[in-house]
This record gives C-alpha cells, sequence and structure tokens, in this order.
C-alpha cells in the first residue's frame, strides 16, 4: 500500500483543492481500510464549500463512494481483504445511547465520513483510500452481479431517500409529492414504491430533471407555471398528497410541501435550512399533519442492496457523468452549475 | 321524553349563559339521543368563548359527556334504550376518506359535539339531550363495573392524551415529558405507562397541579425556578426525553417542549396556538425531530374503557368538583380562574 | 328492475344448477342491490362444491364480483344508483368487536357472500344481482379509468394476497417464497413488491402456471425435480426465504413451507386444511418461526384500487377466459380440471 | 485475579457437580471477563440436565447472572473495569445477517452463556467469572441506584416475558391470558401493562404459584377445577384473550392456549416441545389464529432497565431463596421440587 494519495481539501469557504494526503491507516481493532475505485459529488459537499454547513478548515471532503477492502482490523470479522464494500456517510457503531435508540445518525461514537470537524473529523471520499470505523457494523457488501455505479449511490443520496419514507406513516396505494427534482427527489421517486406508493408527483422547475422525473412515471408539476397545491389536490380528488417529501430546503418549497399535503398526513423534510422558519403551527393542529425530518440513518443499506440486486430499485441513470478525480475540480463547477444535465458525476481514481 | 331543555349556548366572544332549548330528535336512521347524565367543562370551550377558535353566536355548546341511550333510529344495532354510554367529542362515519385512512377526526360525515359550526354543527354536551350521529360507530358502551365518572374524560381528554402518545414512537422504558399540569397533562401523565413509558417528568408552574402530578408519581420541574431543559436532561443521564408532549400552547411553552426533546425524538403538541410559531428547522434536521400534532381521532375509546375497567388507568382524581346544571355559569367561572384547586367540574343535568 | 334472474345454486355435494332465483331487496337502511357486470369462479367454490367447506343445501354460490348500485337504502351515503362497484368476498359493519380489533373477517353483523349458511347468509355472486349489508362501509368506487376486469379479482382473490403480506413482518429487500402458483400466488407475487419484497420465489409443479410466474419475473422451483427448501436456501446466501407463503393447503406443501423459511421468519397460510397437521413446534422454537393464517379481511380494497389505478398492481393477466352466465357450467369444468392453461374465467351475466 | 474458580458442571443427564475450573480470559479485543456477584437457576438448566436440550459432557452451565466488569479487550469502548452489568443469556455481535434481520437469538456469531455446544460454546454463569463475548453490545450497565437481584432476571425470565410479548399484536386494553405461573409466566404478568394489557388472565394449578398471581393482580383459573377456555371466554364477554402466552410446554397446556385465544388473536408459545404436536391448522384458518415463538431475543435489556429504574416492573418478589455456590447443589434440589414455595434462588458466589 502507498503512503501517499490525492484528496479533495476544504480550506475555507469557496475554496477547494485536490491535494497530496498521507493514506490513513488501521487506528483500532475494529477499523478497515478502504480503497476506494468510484466516488462522486454531493449536493451537500455545495452546502460545506458554501458555509452553510460549518466545518474546520484544511478537512478532506466527499462522503459518497465505493471501494476494496485494503486491510482490516483485528476485531473485524464480517469482512477480508478484496472484498467490494459501500461506505455509507454516516458510520455507526451500533451499541451506544442514540444506535439503540435507532438513531444511527447520531450515534456517540461513530463519524460522518468527509465532513471534517463535525462528529468525529473522519477523512474524505473524494480521493484514493478512506478509513471506517466500526467496519463489521458499517460497511456493505457488493454483491458480485452488481457493478460500482449500480451501487455509488446507496451511501448517501439513495440511504436519504429511504430514510425519508421509511419513517412516515405511508400505506400501499398512498400518493407521495415530492418537491425538487434533484438527485434525492429522483430518488425518492425510484424508491417510493417499495414502501407501497401508488401515485408519485414531482414538483419541480428545472425542465431536463423534471423531463427524468416524467420519463420514469411521475406525474409533474411545474410551480412556475401553475398553484402546485391546487394541482395535487386535483390530482388526489380534491385531498392532496398522503405523504410529502421536501428535498429543497428553502421557504417556497417548505410552503409548497406544507400546502400540499393532505390532512392527516406527513411532510418529510429532507432539505437543509439555514435558519429557523415560521411554521403555521395551528393548521398543523386543525389539519393532523406531522413534520418529519433528520441526518440520515444509514443502517438501511443491506436492505437497499437486496433491492437492487434484485431489480426493484434502480438508479444508475442518475449516473450522467464519468470523470477522473484528477479533474474533479472541473466535475464540482460542471454539477454546481448543473451544466450539460448533469445529475451525478462518478469520480474513478 | 320531554320536548325543552336547558343548554348552555355561546352567543359571541365571552358571552355565554344558560338557555331553553329544543330537545333533539333522530334525524337518520343512525342516530342516537342521549340522555346526559354527567357533563363537564373543558379548556377548549374557554378557547371557543374567548374567540380562539371561532363558532357561530348562538350555537350550544358543551362536548365532553356521558348518558343514558334514550332512543335509537332504526339502523342502530349495536344500542338500545337504557344502555348506559360515553359521548365522544368527534363523531366519526367509519368509512369516509378520512375515516379508512384512520384521521377520523378530519370525518367527512361526522361532526363534532358542541363546536357550532364548526364540521357539522351538532347540539352541545353541557345540557340535558344530544343527538349522537353514527351511534354504532361513535358511542361506546359503559360496563357495570364503572360509574359515570369514572369514564367522564374518556370522550375527550383522555382521548387526546391516549391520541397524543398513540402516533409517536415510544418504546418501552422510554421518558415522557410533559409541559403543562392541566387536565390534559395529567391524563398524558396517567396514561403514558400503557404505551410503556420509564420515567414522567411533568414541567409546569401552578402549586397544587404540580403537587398532583408529584403525588401520582411523576418527577417534577418548575420552569420558574430552573431551566427546565437542563433538568430534563439531568434526569435523563443528559440526554433529553425521548418523547415531548406540549399541552399548554404558547411560544414559550413549545420553546421548553423542543429544547428538552433528546435528538431523535418526538414533540407531541396538544396545545392549540393562535398563529404561527417559528420553528427552528435547521435544528429539527440536525437533531433528527418529529414533531406530531392534531384533533383528536376518538376512534380508540373502547380500548381506553377497557384499561380503566382492568384498572390500569384511573382518572377520576381529576373531577375535583361536582355542580349542577343549573349552576354551570358559577362551575365557568371557578373553571376558567383556576379557583378553589380546581382540576375538573362534573356538571349534573 | 325485474323480479327473477339466473344463479348459481348449490344443492348438495358435487351437485350445482343454474336456476331461477328472486331478485334481492333492500332489507336494511344500509343495503345496496348491485346489478353485477361480471363475476368469476374461485378455487374456494370448488372446496364448497366438494364438501370441504360446509354450507346448507339450496345456497346459492360465487363470491367475486364488480357491478353497478341499482339502488340503496336510506342510510347509505357514499353510493348512489349508477355507481361502479367492487363487492368484497366479506362483508363488514366497522362497529362490533372483532371489526374494532382488525379482524373484519369475522364481523359480527356482517357475512360472507356466496357460503349459503355461513356466518349470515348472503346471496351470491354467480347470478345477476346481490344484496350488499353496509354498503357504505364494504364497497369500493371502482374508478373511471379502470375497466371491470381490471378489479374483478379485487374482492377476493387479491384480498388474500395483500392479507397473506399485510400481516407477515416483511421488510424492504426481503425475499417471499410463494408455494403454489394457482390464482392466489400469483397475485401474492404480484403484490409483493408493494409491500418491498426484493426476490420472489415461486415453487410449484403445474407448467403453463409456473411459466407465468417465470414471465412476471419470479424465480422459479419445480419440487418434483429437485429440493425446494434446498433450492431456496441457494437462492438466498443459504438462508431461507424471509417469508413464505403457503398457497396450496396440503401436508407436503405445508412441509416445503416450513423448511424453506429461514430462522427467524414468517410462514402465511393461505391454502385450505381439511384436518390438524403435525407442526414440528419444537423447531419453531429454535429457529423462531411465526405461523400467520386466516380467512380475508376485505378493508384494503381501496388502497388496492388505488395500487392498481397508479399501474403498480396490474392482474389483468390472470383472466384467461371470458364467458356467459349461462355458459358457467362449462365454466367450472374448465376450471376445475385446469384446463386449457386456464387461471381465472370471467362470467358476464 | 485468581486463576481457578467453582463453578457448575453437566457431565451427562441427570448428572452435575461443582467443579474446579479455569478462571476464563479475554480471547479477543471486544471480550469482557465479568466476574460473578449474583447467579440464579433456570428451568431451562433443567431441560438440560434432562436431556431435552442436548449438549456436550463436561460443559459449564448455568445462564442468568449479573456481575462486576473484571477486565475489558482493546476494543471495548462502553465498559470498563468495575462497572457493574447484566449479563444476557444469548450474546449476539449486532451485524450478522440475524442480527440485522432483529434475530439476535439467531446470531451468526455470537452463543449462549451456560449451553455447552449450541452455539458457540461459551462457558457457564453458576461459577465466579465468566467472558463475554461483544461486550458492548451484549452487556447492560446497572443503574446505581438499583441492587444485583432487582435486575437478576433481567438477562433471562423477564428478557423471556418481554420477547413473548413484544412480537405478538398486543393493543392497549387488550386482555393477556398466562398458561403456566413459573417465574416466566409471572413475569409475563408483571410485564404485560407495559405493553397495553388490560386484563391479566393467569391459568395454573400449583396453589402457592397461583397465589402469588392473583396477589399481584391476575385473574386465576384452575384448569383442575373448570374449563379454562369456557372460563377465559367468561371473563371476556365471551370472546377469549386477545393474546395467550403458554409458559408450560406440553400438549394439554398448548390446547388450553389454543383453545382460549379469541378470533383474531395471538397464541405465543415461550415453553418448551420434545417433539411436534398436532395443530388444527383448518381452526387456526377459520379462526385467524397467529402462533408466535421463538428462542429470546436479549436486544431490549437496556429498556427492561429503564422500566425498573422507573418503577414500573418489579420481580424482586420471585426471589424467595438466597444460597451460596457452594451449596448450588442443594438449591437444584430445592428447585426441581418446587420445595418451599421456591419460585427463584439466587446463587452468591
Amino acid at each position: 500500500m502507498k503512503k501517499k494519495m490525492k484528496g479533495v481539501v476544504f480550506h475555507g469557504i469557496g475554496d477547494i483543492s485536490l491535494e497530496e494526503l498521507d493514506v490513513p491507516k488501521i487506528q483500532k481493532p475494529s477499523d478497515a481500510i478502504v480503497r476506494i475505485t468510484l466516488s462522486t459529488i454531493c449536493g451537500s459537499d455545495l452546502h460545506l464549500i458554501h458555509g452553510q454547513t460549518v466545518v474546520d478548515p484544511e478537512s478532506p471532503i466527499g462522503h459518497e463512494c465505493v471501494g476494496v477492502i485494503e486491510e482490516v482490523g483485528e476485531d473485524v470479522s464480517s469482512f477480508k481483504a478484496g472484498d467490494r464494500v459501500i461506505v455509507p456517510t454516516f458510520v455507526h457503531c451500533g451499541n451506544c445511547f442514540y444506535c439503540r435508540k435507532g438513531s444511527t445518525s447520531q450515534c456517540e461514537k461513530g463519524g460522518i465520513i468527509g465532513f471534517g470537524s463535525i462528529r468525529g473529523g473522519l477523512g474524505g471520499a473524494q480521493t484514493e483510500y478512506v478509513r471506517v470505523p466500526f467496519a463489521d457494523m458499517s460497511l456493505v457488501n457488493i454483491p458480485k452481479t452488481l457493478t460500482d455505479e449500480d451501487v455509488l449511490l446507496v451511501g448517501d443520496v439513495i440511504a436519504t431517500a429511504y430514510f425519508a419514507l421509511e419513517n412516515v406513516p405511508i400505506k400501499p396505494g398512498d400518493t407521495v409529492a415530492i418537491v425538487g427534482p434533484g438527485p434525492i427527489g429522483l430518488c425518492v421517486q425510484e424508491i417510493a414504491p417499495v414502501f407501497g406508493a401508488g401515485k408519485i408527483i414531482m414538483i419541480g422547475t428545472r425542465a431536463y430533471r423534471m423531463a427524468v422525473a416524467k420519463e420514469r412515471g411521475a406525474l409533474i408539476i411545474n410551480p412556475n407555471q401553475e398553484n402546485a397545491a391546487e394541482k395535487v389536490r386535483e390530482l388526489t380528488n380534491g385531498y392532496g398528497a398522503d405523504v410529502v417529501v421536501e428535498c429543497a430546503g428553502n421557504p417556497e418549497s417548505f410552503k409548497i410541501a406544507f400546502d400540499s399535503v393532505r390532512k392527516g398526513g406527513s411532510v418529510s423534510l429532507m432539505g437543509m435550512w439555514g435558519k429557523p422558519v415560521e411554521v403555521p403551527l395551528n393548521e398543523m393542529v386543525m389539519n393532523n399533519i406531522t413534520i418529519f425530518t433528520g441526518l440520515v440513518d444509514c443502517d438501511r443499506l443491506h436492505e437497499t442492496v437486496q433491492l437492487i440486486e434484485a431489480g426493484r430499485i434502480n438508479t444508475s441513470f442518475l449516473i450522467t457523468h464519468r470523470m477522473k478525480l484528477d479533474d474533479i475540480l472541473e466535475a464540482y463547477r460542471i454539477f454546481e452549475h448543473k451544466e450539460d444535465n448533469v445529475l451525478k458525476i462518478a469520480i474513478k481514481p
């Protein structure tokens, strides 16, 4: 194993570069070192770079990747060198207070890949190697029948879509509306039928993304062209959607989500909010609305892989671009400006 | 059956009186007429009188009562004249869109007892007789072993406490904190163990109500004397309560509730809010907080009665005063000003 | 409305004929009369004719149909003459002890369509008109976008498949094995993805039915050609299926089901059993196996219709034959002998 | 730490003795060595000694104990020497296939304390020290406010009672009947209210145990004196119990359980069965009965401790005798013959 590797480093707001870094080493008996074979850029990397998520300068970033086990600590029993694995964004121990309560994203011993000083300060994923604590608990084997691209998004955006739906009371046949046709919103669309969704409605404005949503079976609404909430009700016998998943994270999209949900329904907020938002609590009471949100629990990745293997979910269409780690700054530029109808860019080290 | 009866009528904000009213009649085959044997006054009657809940002038009010069946429509098959029954605040049909979805308080055909023009406009319960639509679906038999006082609160405040807990993810051993030691808060305290609650913490300031909470086993916190959220964490190994039920309905109590819940926990809002409240959505995301609320679904009354019959719940201690219907305006005065350590006043027609 | 109609009548074991019957009338305010537009024959009609299910002689039979409302009682508020509706096999009141407990097939006031003296003795469905008690609770509207054939199976075989899966703990990605590729087994295959199923395995011997299962995406196993339980384990990394749905109802198929389920898994028995079966309780304990079974609860038909409307379920492929009511005895012959690759026969009055 | 200790060893059917054994050592980084401060004898020790559970000769036995951490492996982060802990009967890894599926008793890497060659072959608990693999996942801290006796039963009989109820659909107010007033049955009685039980009915014959059940609030039925199933129905308005927990493990008690459950109810089998039992599957179908069973999952011990700490559960009354490890053969004699109104015997090393 070599000693040095290239990796993306965040220096301060708006400032990232590709640097030479030390290859990580096993620190604890339950660690594994994973050689990254494919990585990608996520919307939350942009939040971080823009300062909406505050991490220390000089942090290595990136958190969505797959790879091959290079080395395992002596207490790792489920994996060995050479195994192909998915790395989750949130690493969890499985036995702390929060893990036992089911909130694994709040794990007291684990950490987040690629978010510098936040919770544990693990290395990034836009690089060549990454150390993964609690390897037995956190890593997931990639079946032989699946390629790296098939499962590249399992560790973050698919996990988030799964999380958004798993925790709301969704019944077979329910209508699910999604606000925001970005990668997470499109993953929600793909995975909603697994939770029993009937009609799926995508609400958004960006034409090429809405075209993808439509092609893959969603009813679509452009809030610039029509009253989104009224249109949702029109599509649902006047009631509104049973569940609305908000994936945009601004007061306007919050209002659309809130106005589109039926009485007794749930709003699942997956966007990021810079500050408090005024919420009509009285309407929530009178209309029996539940608001669910949170940082993604990465403890259902095995289930997701089984669904992909069985052909129930397919998110490979989201990978629209393939680039090299050496060109990642250019990839960031394309991704940020949504150039060239980009959805996700697979980055090969 | 006589033709005229006395009943409390709302004339406009701050203005109620005891009037002579027509005794209600069967209107549909699924109706029942119930002769009221015991009624009471609720905090939401005060909201109504103060104009926070908007109903038409000249509406008969009151919504919490028990009685004896006087007459049933020809399609009523579960009840007959002479049966002792509990009348729920919200009457539901059981088969409309909302009932099928489980949101029976939003029933499209049912209505609310004692809320004038709101949803169906049924008569009040602070009177001698009340018409109950969908009698088979809505009424609940009172077992012989139980007195009227034993079950007087089943149709509203116990139902609300049950509803507050039934819909949040509460696990055996969880700590439940309650903000507001009024009748609903005290009912939440009584019923929480049925849902598996471990420690129960009551947060409030009114001395005699806090004394009741303490005597019945709650840990108590006075937010005027200590930082409530800090104290909750102190009582929970630093984590905060798994579930917080907010029963006060003001921005200060909302903040206490929000600050007292642990990461990954739930806030169940049972208070009434006059207007929107600023909610720290970003903290909700970062701390995985769920907000649950709504108008009470009155479809678990049978279960509640079984629990009272088996001795698991006992709320008769809440009935601190007993008065006659003729004296109900005086009863309102006592209840509103919380005089004489009042909790609930049983009103006998 | 005419006075007389034709309908299939069971006279005794092995003896049915098409007779002239009185057209049913409204008996209670919550009844509806439905003019049948399409009916079908079910495996349980054969059980009845063969005497495995005991009903009184001279009972009209058939229980799976759709139609148009001819007339409603005065207490029916959700339907009116002319509405297209699905008739459920089990009619339920919604408010008796069992309905409140969720076991609507055990309803104390309802009944079964086409099972003579069993529970309520309602008329049959292989005829021209049927009286449906508790119409508001039991009937389901057919959306304009769907044909009669699209929803013909909703009231029984789809309901049974839904019921088989709804009540077992199935998680996203779970492997579901099905024993018996008849109409119910094939419906389980269609609906399992709605409950999150990953791999679906069909176990059976009849070639044309197995071909259908395979074409629609199941992995298939012929227990005459290989050890079914071993093969299931081979397809599931050695573990066995998470859930096995048994749809054949004989000791051999029970053994296959029991041997194919993984430790900690569930066996859902949807077959009919003439007599007690020896069950290895000790193995059940050591392997943490749950056995679920029962008569179908027909209270999730609205959800099923939403799923069909949204395109998530499609069972119209099961209708392989279309015949007239006048020819129903011939249809019975074809269905019983599984001639001509029959799956289901749509019968037009 | 000393090198030798005394411990009970199983030599063959009917043959146990107190032997000198090697004190166990840390073998893996996730192990802990616990110095046992209190242990006890369980009914399943008797099954083992009588040969109903087959383990290799010369196995150390006993599986219910509490103690103090003596030493931890380098990968243990939640515990340190000196911590008071509960040792679970089943040790689990938390990340294998079965642990992820929720069947932790079937863990592929863990093992059972005191069951010799079965699953992993860990040492016994009727001794002075025990090695506990996966310490972070398996051990549970004892709060300062609780004594060893308060929590002695958490690791097995309370866990079993919890498991018996956790996995059946029990709703608030449900009637729970228990067949067999032994330690597990009495623990089910104690813990059932946490899962919402209304009435609790104990069915059994041994007078002193039935007296305990009655004193602690159960309705009691002696099947030698009356028809148990009929009496259960008499106590439940003619319906039968919603849930029956069978804790005796013989065909007669199975029949009582099966006959006492209501239509649509669940039978939870916690007894051990030597061989297959004839089960009336046809009645199960017609009456919608579910059968649940299995080896206890020991992954809810933290919840149980929280309930004991909050005063919701109290099982210390079960400890009727206190003896020394040196006298354990005499203790076995008393326990086996149910002499002196024994329930559980606390054994002090």
